[in-house]
């Protein structure tokens, strides 16, 4: 089997036409057309096994995950993906393993009507690269840099599953009932993209990340970014039913939801006089968005429980050289 | 040395501003504005050590022709580069192999007006994803499905080259003099996109491709695009000085002029009315434009010699899980 047959594969079952494509896979590069007074909105990212996922991991999951993270990167810019390129190395030529991988990015591409629109596989050690573009309207993108002191933080959905459900992959952490285990490691597997999330924050937040290297560490982004500081309270973060069963002990939660990463959820300042607009959202997307702090005029952050008192975070998220 | 400074690193050495864009590296994605009546043009290659290139090549090379073979999938389009992204993966963080790389690529996405406005670097096995994103004016892209009966097929430069640059450093070619030996491996390292070329085609030529696999190879993607068959000279593809040095043995010149890949030429068709516009555009450019043969209605692709002999083409170009 031949490269281009690799990429036939690939293209059987994910969209390669749709809106603004002109032209899509099978000539030297895309043409691609966007609309009247719109950003167009890049991002790329790679996995690569052993390091972004363990070796052996399920075809599937490793596709829809590598689609994933990139969609989370535009829908934290507000963006709606429209088109994405994928870049494939493969060890050997594994037609069930490119028809498994073809079937979790379809999945989502699918979701979110994404078209396939370039791609290039290749022989070598397992990695996948995937480039989206999105689009937004002009002017309305979020950015990390615009917290202002007074802002509320809000974060979407329950941090710390996909840490604890990598914990479990990795056997640090031991005796979860099978159910919340389950859960957790498909929050690990299959993030949740929040494109319509990121699409309802436009025009009512002021700044906005995806948590991929933990909710501290994505924080400080922001709060660089902008030149402020915030407030955490480490207790207001909510935790999932799975978590909660899975990790008794508060201290060892907390460090997950913390500086655990891989949740790819939104973290978001609103204005206090737009706050009013947020549990609309929430109700609208039935997901949960709580917030957890405050930005702050003097550029540290803070973290503290319910009595006042400082909380440690132990690492400060996952960085590939560290 | 963490992850941000590696990224740091490579910022510093190319362009993250320019036309166009509104947000470069530093959020969550990027955000780009397209001129009016423009279309987006977007390709994405990887090379991977051991496979694209040898272990061990100096780094400036690499981060040169990472961008290179992107910005020739643009010229093949009639594109001008605009943007792109890179996602590097690396064994360790080896500032000195970054500081390198970054050069090589600089150099050449300088010369070309390119800013750098995404990124991702991870540790992993040596691998290089760039995605290039340029603009044609619309509706006046080359493309490899226009290719008519009568056509006559054009190839830029003096293919075979590159191929030969790997053969010497492969040690399949040896006895060459030293003079002609460095000329070969430049152009198997230092590929020069066509870029200038594929604009001044734009409303000459009726399909364009560059030459990547092999020309043969190339020749019949074309082909099939299009729907037609060709003649090719073999004798009328012109060879480098350096090639003729380099290899004395007619059919082994011609093997690795017709089946050798990484030159990064373009092959286009131009219909007979528009052939008088060639010589201009090579004159303009100092680039030789040689006409290799017609493109027929029969579906089939002969190359023949000057004797009217069909010549057989050993491999069919590069296929990466042949």
């Amino acid at each position: 089997m031949g490269e281009f047959d690799l990429i036939a594969m690939i293209r059987r079952g994910v969209r390669g036409a749709g809106p603004g494509v002109a032209l899509g896979i099978g000539d030297d590069a895309a043409l691609l057309r966007l609309p009247a007074r719109a950003e167009l909105v890049a991002t790329t990212d790679v996995l690569i096994e052993g390091v972004h996922f363990p070796c052996g991991t399920d075809a599937s999951r490793v596709g829809w995950k590598a689609l994933a993270v990139n969609l989370s990167d535009l829908a934290a810019m507000g963006a709606v993906p429209a088109w994405v390129l994928l870049a494939l190395a493969l060890p050997r030529a594994d037609a069930r393993w490119v028809r498994a991988f073809a079937k979790g990015f379809a999945a989502l591409a699918r979701q979110h009507r994404v078209a396939l629109v370039g791609g290039d596989t290749t022989r070598g050690p397992l990695s996948i690269t995937v480039t989206a573009l999105g689009l937004v309207p002009s002017g309305h993108a979020l950015r990390r840099e615009g917290a202002r002191a007074g802002d509320a933080i809000y974060v979407s959905g329950t941090p710390g599953d996909a840490a604890a459900g990598l914990a479990i992959v990795q056997r640090r952490l031991r005796g979860a009932a099978a159910g919340a285990s389950r859960a957790l490691r498909a929050r690990l597997d299959r993030p949740v993209p929040r494109v319509a999330l990121g699409v309802a924050l436009r025009g009512i937040a002021r700044a906005a990340i995806d948590v991929s290297d933990g909710l501290v560490q994505d924080l400080g982004h922001v709060l660089r970014a902008s030149g402020v500081g915030a407030v955490i309270e480490a207790d207001a973060v909510p935790a999932s039913a799975a978590l909660r069963k899975a990790v008794a002990d508060q201290r060892r939660r907390r460090e997950l939801q913390l500086a655990g990463g891989d949740d790819y959820e939104l973290l978001f300042t609103v204005p206090r006089r737009r706050e009013f607009r947020v549990p609309g959202i929430a109700a609208k997307l039935r997901l949960p968005l709580t917030r957890i702090g405050t930005i702050t005029r003097d550029r540290a952050l803070v973290v503290r429980d319910s009595d006042g008192r400082r909380v440690r975070v132990g690492r400060g998220g996952y960085e590939h050289f560290a």
